[in-house]
């Protein structure tokens, strides 16, 4: 199912693939078309550990495919897979960018008129120091740069509240740091509604506080879905009427339409398609792997970071 | 504007009010019903600090309304004003509960089904130990039965995941005491987005996630109900068909009419209104306040919180 929305993606934009996992499945999905098939015995399940995916299952298929990128024979890798094992597997397996200790999962939120506002670390930092959020806010703007085509991105902070002196000691002390760094558009702190206002291009926050944001959102938009479906539910008439704008308004708060999540800080790109995805979902998250190379994210965070310890050199 | 929606309620439910703040304008309102009027010369604004409200306004309108409570004259106080300054000043004027340190802020997330699942803490701790989301998990159970009228409330921990080896060492900890707990019906991990799901009835947290929460729901519900004004807005017809049915839509995602926060921890009601709450939200807030009072919310949350230290007692 996954391997078909690969497959269609390929298609429609001249990708070749790396298919990685059951051989004999995988080269009956590609047929006659010319993508690569690559066996591996073994697949990583949501139930592993990051210790049985580092050191027990060392045949499979998730290091199988993230090797093909260490080894230059594949440009990004695409995984449905179980995140913390996908985490720590390419932190294994792939050069960290200068200053980076563990990559960020940073993915865009839609809002209002479909702004997008990119949010980081999404559940990979549970705890962070300001100097890691100060270094989110760099990778974020080359994010919103490099995905979005936004010049100047306006960086914010989430926290519980805009005046200066709310919120946790790190989170204040990285709102001075960032304060300060002239390579940023720093908007101040933020609140998680105005994630969707269109205020800010970026919203920086520990991988806790963004994985609940993100969850909460969905959990809101499924339940506005569900309402939409049970009460608008018995006018047929209506429904006919609507369908379309229906459709349109399911397709904004959908999470499949946006699915794709890029870790940032390695020298290579890596996406994290939801575990739930469908063949469509699957799609769009290969598609968002294409678009990072394409725009060349890898290097526009490489250049960001180098400002940022160019500056703080410069300073000492 | 909010006085109104006071006397609104205490008309609807026979409650008597004393109303704090300018006394000529109050009084004018009140005109010839029988409530209490109590003039107080300064008002706390939202920029104020807490320093300013605990030291500086010593004659302020909330810090009167509170010592209300603390002399016995009212037996709840409703505030729209700033969180920080009435969460200092509660602390500062009424007891606190045995083993409570600073209170926590509780709402219920209303989901599927009209589904109401109680959160706390939504802003007052931003980070806490595992014995104080312990307590919390005791206060929001006591919350689910006086509130909700829930038997064995369930209560979840919130975390980036549900199995047991996710999450923060403070959140794991917090895990295996609630789970001890033979006064709990502890149903481990949730994330966020099963808030909204009916799958458990209280949700703790620290106060920085559980804000993050509160507003990116918020903030996406906003958005729905935004998309469905500008995607229905052009369709007239469809407009007058569905006008009952968008009514109650807007109605469940509307965050006035669940209007009103609780203070829990403390020896008194304090329900804090959302700060751009109408006359019918505020109307809300005052009506949270009388059926905390009614249900004994406070009897309930010292008993539950007492089962829990002799508990302890008796294990250590």
């Amino acid at each position: 199912m996954l391997a078909l929305g690969a497959l269609d993606l390929a298609e429609a934009h001249g990708v070749e693939l790396a298919l990685v996992g059951d051989a004999e499945r995988l080269a009956s999905l590609v047929g006659t078309r010319s993508h690569r098939v690559v066996g591996a015995a073994r697949a990583i399940t949501h139930d592993d550990s990051v210790r049985d995916a580092l050191r027990g299952k060392i045949d499979s298929s998730m290091r199988r495919a993230i090797t093909l990128v260490a080894a230059g024979e594949a440009d990004a890798v695409v995984s449905a897979g179980n995140t913390g094992a996908l985490m720590a597997l390419s932190r294994h397996l792939l050069p960290m960018l200068p200053g980076i200790d563990r990559p960020a999962i940073v993915k865009p939120f839609v809002g209002r008129g479909g702004a997008r506002c990119w949010v980081l670390d999404l559940g990979a930092n549970l705890s962070c120091t300001a100097e890691q959020l100060h270094r989110f806010g760099r990778m974020g703007a080359a994010v919103a740069e490099a995905a979005g085509g936004v010049t100047a991105p306006r960086v914010g902070l989430l926290n519980v509240g805009v005046e200066h002196s709310k919120g946790p000691r790190e989170v204040r002390a990285a709102a001075e740091r960032m304060a300060a760094d002239e390579g940023l558009s720093f908007a101040g702190f933020v609140e998680a509604n105005e994630l969707f206002d269109g205020k800010v291009d970026v919203v920086v926050c520990d991988g806790f506080a963004g994985n609940v944001a993100l969850k909460a959102t969905e959990g809101a938009a499924a339940m506005a879905r569900h309402l939409l479906g049970t009460e608008l539910g018995g006018a047929r008439l209506v429904r006919l009427l609507l369908a379309g704008r229906l459709r349109r308004l399911a397709a904004a708060y959908n999470p499949q339409a946006y699915n794709g999540a890029t870790f940032v800080g390695l020298q290579g790109v890596v996406v994290k398609s939801h575990g739930g995805a469908d063949r469509v979902g699957f799609r769009e998250a290969v598609g968002q792997a294409v678009r990072d190379l394409e725009s060349d994210l890898v290097g526009k965070i490489v250049s960001r970071l180098a400002g940022q310890s160019t500056e703080r050199e410069g300073k000492e």
